[in-house]
């Protein structure tokens, strides 16, 4: 077991339990040189924090990070920047009639089979909570990227069957909802689904699209550590994620060569593409166009419905799950998808240094 | 440039290009005592080998395996096993007039982008011939498997706008048609569809599902080394593949959690699910279920028509492809995803031996 | 850089500097079921903390430290066991002076070359409390080991020309003398011997040996990761450590073939060793007989005489060196080496958990 | 088992035993555009080939390299470096008497243990032919070295009882001696002293140093990933090696402070120490001054003696080992060393290109 870290060179390693002391991220490899204060990272936490919404779990924690090391007089020094958010608001209590059943649609099973025990309380480490310490390494790699030129943004496409065609996109509307949907509107029905599906103890799920811009080409490794690839095994490690695709992804199985081929053209002195069906990505490398990837997020499985299960002694019986959760997960995985994707950018970039000669020699020959 | 191996125990490092001298792979930590023999592999490779039906190309190569290590009287020992295939048919002079062009769809620009320059013969390291080295280790890892009651299968669920639903498979059908549909009736469609964008000089794409029985529950390592992670990382970095889903994948997105959730239930001593939406994993981890993921796979970049695009002096020009090019890449990648799949899943079962005290003492305690 | 994780399974990431918030580790890949608590955690950081004898640094630590996840219930989950020591006696104040001078002996003008700049109070991340990191994880590694019957244990064998030969041990007076030596009247000479140099405002080195019984053949993965390899980089990654050598380790090379051989013999059924140049490791290896290594650390840097340097202008000056320092680094480094080695070999011991089919049936098969 | 790769960049995975069909390495991350041909890594090969003196077995290897992927045009690509070298004077028939008894010395015994059988023929994977993949590997390192102006130079410093003080060394005269020793009369003396253990069927062993300068401060990575770690991990890797030391080494251990620092002093705009005990590393990076460390070599085990030792049954018997045997290990082994110490170099400047964000910035924003 080594799975808690991801990145070869931008190395975050998470750590913590949601009913535990606290959560934490260990960031490895953050070049030296970097401003970066609490504050740059608590906003990305905030994002996800939980208690904002109607439509979000009434846990009450702030979520308040300390930086423990790496970061002096403003600066990352290029040591490890280590990360630590408390856990406040935990209620035990909620937990303790589900510690010897195992909850349908959840990590219960399979980890006491992988463990030979498990940490009952809240879902222990496969708790929703484990991805803070994810966000506050994409607040991090996010500031690095922002310095060379590069952005990264998510937001909701689809709430149950709400969906957002990308021309209908109203971009600066995302904040202004607390589903994160570029589109005011349909973010209003969502939000009608949402409440109906609540009144009826039943989740819903929905789609989460994810942009990044000002990317140079070339970006990824061939083979096994393709853009897509390190994307791929990034975003299918969050929780309760089912699928992702890049560019048309799904839709492109069914196209042909001569549609979904995207044509190169030349203009103002750099090489384009007239259209991007691609999404950013060629032969396992960012092609130099926007990067655009969906991830698709399954219906919560806690709900208030009771339930068929069994228990630890392999008896049939039957469950009722209490405790705060969420009635749809997906807003406040809009940012993790975009830490996850903001991680695995900074660790290409860094990767890429040493992809040729000439940029060997453009560091170490005027020293 | 790290990236051309996989796998934290099962290791797997890839190397090779189109019309170099040949194509191989290292296998590194493969246990010891495994029967291994050539013809195991070569069985393998035939599967994918081109010049076998209409729908692949006519580039003629044998593909013969040879094993160069790690295997002693028809053993595994322990060590390095090092695959060896030989290039024979580069007809390079095909590719001469695209060298300073970049081919739509393919991966020139960026490599070019990334390296300084590239190998244009047959897309050097980004040519399909690259999996011959992942076939090669999937053929291992499939025995390996195999001897622990581990099964894994592949096959194609589309061809284009040709879709099978699952509750028409015909497994026993998938090796008698050329497309490794698991149904005649649907493949010979598929192979009208082909023709006619044959006759149009234009290429489609697909859809291959992959599932494996007999998996333990709990295999997969929380967090960022999930098996749908490792699996997202595994399929992602196949050439053509543009998205990936586990389980019910995008459809769940859709769902509610009171559809999405599978009951668990107790039944001769098993737990069991009444259904199998999640696609065998919950939590990141195999729940003992049928593992079931599916591969969106684009269609052939490379086509006959005359395309738009720019050459490495950034200029507009126009391209016409020439050489030997599969009008569907489907077919042939069906047992690439396969191999990919049984890479990822003999890794996860290797390193999941750790996972317990329980586990090391039944190990080490009776020597 | 990404230089502050170590081993493949059982993995530890250290983080944390001399004068910040505090130090920590994070131990991902230890086995699930594996009694734990801070107590025995504690014991191990106790035996490397400062202000316990006249020969160490005045610092006043308590070097608490904190589980904050990864146990519930008194055991190990399977997950990252995050600890957390917070700094508490930070004198920063008596590092203004050398801040932007170099240290001789010390890590300052290499860093500031590599990082731009640095962290100057107490060195940073270069400080020897770095080590705490290691300590606590060589803790919960050495519990690991003890379940399943291993012991590792080091001592100084030499302070600076204070040498004791193999033939005097006496182990049992290891923890009676402030120097860990195992030979008390030895401890006393090398007490006067410190003694008379810090009368000179100098520092001196030693010899530190570790032992380490009941290890299984086998362990060590070949060819660059066998046993010698992994504790060559584990030992020598600590500060201060000049040297490392196996078994007669340099005297060998003086040696010959008939005298440096050690001969196998058949008893009560086992297989053993006539003697042991070996130090317990054959061809990379443990060969079942017990493992010697010998650490060569190098006198304190950090002395009161005046000296030569040089500051961050590039002009020469004269630096004085106040703070608290230890006058020999030996006897607090002990723990140390033996964590490092401990870790080393938990690492290996889940490594091997997969070196053969008849491991994996063990596990797999009875399930 | 996944021992047969180092490095994280500049990666290198070597396989091959010493009487399969050959040995090989593949070397993952060389950068784009370095001059290569076989002609470069042949002359290190050539440096330990068999058969070239009276101290060497009498082999016949040819061992010429092959180039299988990774250089198109002459230059390196960026993509995988395969190399591979056939085996050819394979008399197996020699070792069929050592296949069921465990040689001393060897690594017979712990491999049968760890595998559960072995590869019996020359050692299999744990001959000294291994390290004919890290020789082919430590040439293109060498060679990207060189291209940055950094020379890494190895030698025989003692043969047994024979040692050369470093200032008696003559650089010139190290290719002029069949034992690469930098003084031709030393070279005589050990000489005869191998012959005269030849004739009573006995070996010897020695000490092997190198240097490397021209690297700039800064090199390695804090904490774990040190240069003077991983040079441990690298050259520990070597069979038969049974120590190193960095600078002064073990002696540093015997002096104290005020001798062992050295003081930095600034020079024509550069910062240089007055001396080098540290042998070029402080705080684990490169200070900047020349790298040097010295290596303890065992004698070599197979010696024509008759042996004690037990069988696979675990009874006692006596060995007679034939075969073609070095009567001394070392001077085949200076290229190795070398080898190993220049892969480590190429991958911690590879490395170190991430370490600010001004290297990143210079490398991506004037694109």
């Amino acid at each position: 077991m080594s799975g808690s870290s991801f990145g070869k060179l931008f190395r975050i390693t998470t750590w913590g339990e949601s009913h535990g002391p606290g959560i934490g991220v260990v960031i490895d490899g953050c070049p030296a040189g970097l401003a970066l204060s609490a504050d740059n990272i608590q906003a990305f936490l905030d994002r996800r924090r939980p208690g904002q919404s109607k439509y979000a779990t009434k846990r009450n924690e702030s979520d308040t990070v300390e930086i423990l090391s790496g970061v002096f007089e403003g600066r990352t020094t290029g040591t490890p920047v280590s990360l630590l958010i408390r856990n406040q608001d935990q209620r035990s209590r909620d937990y303790g009639n589900i510690a010897s059943v195992f909850r349908p649609g959840h990590a219960d099973y399979p980890f006491t089979e992988k463990f030979g025990f498990r940490d009952y309380r809240g879902g222990g480490r496969s708790s929703g909570r484990e991805t803070i310490g994810r966000v506050a390494a994409g607040a991090v790699a996010s500031l690095l990227l922002k310095e060379l030129g590069i952005t990264v943004m998510a937001y909701t496409k689809a709430i149950g069957p709400i969906h957002i065609a990308a021309e209908d996109y109203k971009y600066n509307e995302i904040r202004e909802n607390p589903l994160y949907m570029p589109d005011n509107a349909a973010a209003e029905q969502a939000g009608a689904y949402i409440a109906a599906l609540m009144a009826e103890k039943d989740s819903c799920g929905g789609i989460i699209e994810c942009i990044a811009d000002g990317l140079p080409a070339g970006l990824g490794e061939p083979v096994f550590d393709k853009l897509d690839a390190l994307l791929g095994q990034a975003i299918l490690s969050v929780g309760a994620v089912k699928g992702v695709e890049i560019g048309d992804g799904f839709a492109a199985a069914g196209s042909t060569g001569s549609r979904n081929n995207d044509p190169f053209c030349a203009a103002e002195g750099r090489i384009l593409k007239n259209s991007n069906h691609s999404g950013g990505t060629l032969g396992g490398l960012s092609d130099g166009s926007r990067l655009v990837l969906r991830v698709a997020v399954k219906p919560t499985p806690s709900i208030a419905q009771t339930q068929n299960t069994v228990n630890e002694n392999g008896e049939n019986t039957e469950i009722n799950i209490h405790g705060r959760h969420d009635p749809v997960i997906v807003p406040r995985a809009v940012v993790v998808i975009e830490s996850m994707t903001a991680v695995t950018l900074a660790d290409l970039l860094l990767q890429n240094m040493a992809s040729t000669m000439d940029h060997l020699k453009k560091v170490y020959q005027d020293r």
